[in-house]
């Protein structure tokens, strides 16, 4: 037994269940403060109408017409929403139930579905439970962890179509309040998801103990199935969101904007519902759905990997769940936060948006360091050894505080160096805006090479990172480096929600016919918004490399290799293929998007071309049609993206054998890093250079714009080819190389037992 | 000693010089040929003249005014890019001596400027040179490299520029004639480069012997500086040359063809000059240097490789010459190829083209694997033994061929799947074209999945051929797969020369003001030029992924160490951080390009706007303000990118040592081959959908076109900026992974004495 934990086992097991109560008790308050925005038209004569009218001092508070066209716009947002999730969860349920089968006949196959014990794996003088079981309960927790992963999305888009048409109303009262509006509902989401998802995890687990009792390695190969559902089913919210939301963004601006030069969410624009629709499919249920994913991916990996340690093997429970015990401290973190910028501080200013956005995830990361310093104090033991590919490493708690607080403070580089290249407030934004003037051409030279060099220090954050951590405490490091890196996770999903939000409510705006200041306030927390989306793609691509490098290594352990030597055959063409896999997936996607944006072209051409009247606003375009168009390409295309990234461990491990996959993750990894850092910054610049010439808020936009100029024509068309890469193959890719990583772990023993036929045969 | 070789060594050292000098021989008679066509204003009582003016019937044979003002452009592109050739040498030459120096200290110090002997490496019974020596024959092999890199580039300049006019002159008798002379004239450049190549190379070798004599492992180490000083004089080539004609083509366009509607090579347009000399310092030199360097390099892996194997050990020559042998029968093979196109065949309609350079790449393929089955027949003995990281391997003769023929029919896999994706005979391009449709951002969208696509093929066919000649023969099997792909080297720089001679031709005519039918014939010689074009970069890029390989190999086994883990934290950090080269790479090369361009662009639109007369043709343009523009650029941004490549591998060597560096190698290589195909098949693919809009060829075309149209518009914004990216990002990138993995060979000793610092101190 090694030295006992400050904290006791009971206090673990009380601490973690009232954290995630907190997160949840929190985010239904939340929702309660943004729920009493009233969307439906009050009597005017209602007493908090008449104090409110007294404190502002804006148009249309009282204008019963605007809220009810606005509750109608959100209602028919929220149905298309929901009836897309619903035809999505249909499908993706089939492949669910299809896959759970797969998992228990593969994984039960190993030991010949035999119910008797077995030696265990790394301590030979154990029984551990057999195979057989193994495999269903890792099927449970798949379809658990499925379950979990669309619950997530699901109610992230709820409570966003909740609060898009109050975040516009609210508007009229002034910027400030509207950003309130939007950051709490914003904040709605990512602590109901952080709550939810250790929540469910911790109960799991501990159901999971009921059977496997001390067979921990057992228990926890079992509950990497949870990492494995959440994340396949964020692969398929991801692509098919992606493909749904920009066919109808680029859709409806190609007709829209750029041949009929009406303004971006129109109502004339046939498309603009499918638009808006897309943002909350996408953005919100996608990336909910996402995050879920690394997170659950990273708290798996670091438990099995731990299951093998010193503490693993004495069964010190407290040590044992250093991960979850991160993320609940996480969660009071978080809440801390959110104070800061809805009670301890106002937003007045259009210009005070951004800063306060900034300082969540610089308060969050300064907070959440005090947090792991403390949780790694009480929690883990003083030194432990943990196990490194067959050697042995001792480590002490101070260094896994190191390893856990260099994914944290990466984390927040990472965010910084793309909101430096996605801001419009710095000059590489400002550059590719300039180079409009000579035309959409040099724009996008100008675009692709920010991304390029956005690249850079990312990369050499998540070096030192994984330098650091593998160093110190080996793949369990890398493992918590990534949980830290996620452990702000609450806040850093209410601010990647708030912009999706703000960008609906300034649909909705265009939409029920508001004045032009309200349209520029919710433009203005659409463009910080802009910024914070590519944040948080920033977190979630640097996340899921440091997640997927510990999956590698759990992998590498489970399916017993010790060395994954490049200069073997097997293995170098498996780095090669690997990295070439994030451009197959790439290729597949953005030809999707553009296929259905080709579609959606047609479709709202044909509608402005046969409506009489629809230019004129007196007759209504058919929004169904293009709903449907976008759903339909989305359902169908979004199979070949996924199933090249399911089958293929399964086809590399069968065939290939474990060394050839641990090729292809490798390989995978470290070029989709690049092309999914690269392409979503890429595309947040282009969108907010076009931002920049339409706001015209510097001497130096104002001769760029103003809108309909020609500079501001060629910024519109790098937005165009931006909104595929930064909303569909980018965010997608860090998906592809943690869920390959997963899957082969899952796998794992399947492929040491049976796998690489082909060189067996030959 | 193994089995003796048919082939003597007294053969051995006759045959390769004979064909060497039957390949110089054949370029200069080529050469003959096309000065045949007189540029000199014949006066037209000359029989010759009026022979063919008998044969032809077309207009313009006896206009001397036509003629005189072909030569006169001709000789302003050639002053022009002689003028840059020598300001770009100048530059380099410092950088050579100063490198030189480097090299010579580095390697010096790895012994401490010992003038000793020095046990041998790989057999430490034997005694070898001083590390000291070494080092200076290193430096010299590097000069020499270098001035072979440097006249290869430049002879293939003058012989483009000899040629262009050439080619518009015979364009007025007919396609057939023009093609002809185009092709000779690639053919005058590749096979002079080959055998040159070829001929340095192996004087250098007995030349070394005479000092070395039976320590060949000092010998083949100190000829990789060959391979360095190839290809570090094509990485400045290649950058330099690739902003040159890139800043000079897209300001061109930018101005001329979108804004003043004018057509591609008019006259009136500043930077037409700079445009067409572009082509030849950059497509034509720069391919040179970096085919050159390929060459090089290859040879070097494979001697380097072979020097510690059991005929290097037992010194037998000819064995030992095999990859020397290999080229020499590649230099016969195309000759004999060429004569298909040349004599064999006649080339009579514009659809004729396309199929008779194909077919050239089919020939060669398949003679050569004739030659290459006999040269491994008679040069190898039948059983030999090589080291594989320690490890001894049994290799037959027949498995050698297998893997030298991999490498062969791997390349021509390639051609074809770049074909595929670039001419826009088939469906890939077509889509793109289509997809202006609805404008420019669908088809950057289409055009970037294209080129990601495009790379799936090629990887698979660089892996199978990885995968078999590694298994086969270790490294030097990569090797001489490598050397197998670029065995028909001559061939392969014949149909690549040719395509900018053919724009060149193109733009000729248009400046001299020839008719239509002239100029459609140049344009549809140089439509299948794009498609060789981009054939050719594919060559380099398959080659260079094989090449890199074999020189990591090389390097791994000279730096003692025998694995490269993946699961180490030193090499993961070098495997991340390489693979994020290419893109920082990218990003300065791209945003050379881009500035360098708006600069070009102002210049123009300056002088459109302020010398009268311009646009109506009565005032001529100041043509040398834009080569000026373009030189500077070119000069002063070749720097930063040359300084990143140069640097990296010593900066990683010697601070973090050669386990980081063996990954920074492996990460670039497989991040940088899928960058570089993806990038130089996207560029070609616009090209040739601008080019499929404006022949016009079919009725899906006619619906796109004419020229003008908004389809049009929208293609030509896709081919500006595919520019920058398959003329200088992508083609250099090869040069950065194949030049990164040389140098850390080169300077392997160094970094294993005294790299690592960092390391060492914490």
């Amino acid at each position: 037994m090694g030295t006992p934990t400050i904290l006791s086992d009971l206090g673990t097991e009380i601490l973690i269940p009232i954290c995630a109560v907190i997160g949840i008790g929190f985010s239904l308050f939340q929702w309660f403060l943004v729920s009493k925005v009233k969307l439906t038209a009050d009597k005017p004569d209602g007493k908090n109408v008449l104090n409110e009218s007294l404190i502002e001092e804006e148009e249309g508070i009282n204008d019963h017409n605007v809220v009810q066209k606005c509750a109608e716009i959100q209602n028919a947002i929220s149905e298309g929403a929901t009836s897309f999730l619903f035809t999505e969860y249909q499908y993706v349920g089939v492949f669910m139930v299809a896959f759970a089968v797969l998992i228990f006949v593969f994984l039960g196959s190993v030991d010949g579905f035999s119910t008797s014990s077995q030696q265990c794996t790394y301590d030979s003088s154990k029984q551990c439970k057999p195979a057989l079981f193994t495999a269903i309960f890792t099927s449970i927790s798949f379809v658990l962890g499925s379950v979990t992963s669309v619950i997530s999305g699901f109610l992230g888009m709820k409570i966003a179509t909740y609060a898009n048409a109050r975040t516009t109303l609210e508007a009229r009262k002034g910027v400030g309040k509207a950003f309130i509006v939007a950051f709490r509902s914003g904040a709605v989401m990512g602590f109901l998801l952080a709550a939810n998802g250790l929540l469910v995890l911790y109960i799991t687990i501990n159901l999971f103990k009921i059977y496997y009792g001390n067979d921990w390695e057992g228990l926890f190969e079992a509950i990497t199935g949870y990492g494995l559902g959440g994340s396949s089913m964020a692969l398929f919210g991801r692509v098919a969101g992606g493909i749904y939301t920009k066919a109808a963004d680029v859709g409806a601006d190609l007709v829209g904007k750029v041949e009929r030069n009406i303004p971006e969410d129109d109502p004339r624009n046939p498309a603009v519902i499918a638009d808006n629709v897309g943002d909350n499919v996408g953005d919100i249920a996608g990336m909910g759905s996402d995050l879920f994913g690394s997170y659950a991916e990273s708290s798996c990996a670091a438990l099995v990997v731990a299951s093998i340690s010193s503490f693993g093997n004495n069964h010190e429970f407290t040590a044992m769940m250093y991960p979850l015990l991160i993320s609940s401290v996480g969660i009071l973190v978080c809440l801390l936060t959110t104070l800061f910028a809805t009670d301890f501080f106002e937003v007045k200013t259009v210009k005070e948006i951004e800063p306060a956005l900034k300082n969540q995830l610089i308060i969050s990361t300064v907070l959440m360091t005090i947090g792991i310093a403390l949780i790694s104090w009480i929690a883990l033991p003083y030194s432990f050894t943990l196990f490194n590919f067959g050697v042995q490493k001792e480590v002490k708690n101070w260094e896994l505080f190191l390893c856990v607080g260099v994914g944290l403070w990466a984390g927040l580089i990472i965010g910084f160096v793309t909101e430096y290249y996605t801001s419009n407030a710095y000059s590489p934004v400002q550059d590719v805006a300039d180079s409009c003037r000579t035309g959409a051409a040099t724009n996008i030279i100008f675009g692709l090479a920010l991304g390029y060099k956005s690249v850079i220090i990312p990369i050499f954050a998540i070096a030192v990172s994984i330098f650091v951590s593998f160093t110190l405490a080996a793949m369990y490091g890398v493992a918590v480096a990534a949980l830290g890196m996620l452990s702000t996770i609450a806040t850093g999903l209410a601010i990647d929600a708030y912009g999706p939000i703000s960008d609906n409510a300034g649909g909705i705006a265009e939409m029920a016919g508001m004045s032009h200041r309200i349209r520029e306030r919710t433009d203005a927390l659409d463009a910080a918004g802009n910024t914070t989306a590519a944040i948080g793609k920033g977190f979630a691509i640097g996340s899921a490399a440091l997640v997927s490098l510990a999956l590698f290594g759990a992998f590498v352990s489970r399916a017993e290799i010790t060395t994954v030597n490049v200069l073997t055959p097997k293995v170098f063409i498996g780095l090669i293929v690997g990295a070439m896999l994030p451009y197959w997936f790439s290729a597949m996607t953005m030809k999707s998007v553009g296929s259905a944006a080709l579609k959606m072209v047609e479709e709202v051409r044909r509608q402005f071309n046969t409506i009489p009247g629809l230019m004129e606003g007196t007759a209504k375009p058919d929004y169904a049609t293009c709903v449907k168009i976008s759903t339909d390409a989305s359902i169908k295309e979004m199979i070949p993206p996924g199933a090249l990234v399911m089958l293929t461990p399964l086809i590399v491990g069968i065939f290939f054998g474990v060394e050839t996959l641990s090729g292809v993750l490798a390989g995978s990894l470290i070029s989709g890093v690049q092309i999914a850092i690269s392409a979503s910054n890429t595309g947040g610049a282009w969108d907010n250079a076009k931002k920049y010439i339409e706001a015209g808020a510097s001497e130096h936009a104002r001769t760029l714009g103003p809108k309909g100029s020609d500079p501001h024509k060629a910024a519109v068309i790098g937005d165009t080819v931006g909104d595929p890469l930064k909303d569909t193959s980018g965010p997608s890719l860090n998906i592809l190389i943690k869920l390959m990583a997963v899957e082969s772990l899952v796998f794992a023993p399947f492929f040491a037992t049976h796998g690489g036929l082909l060189f067996k045969i030959f």
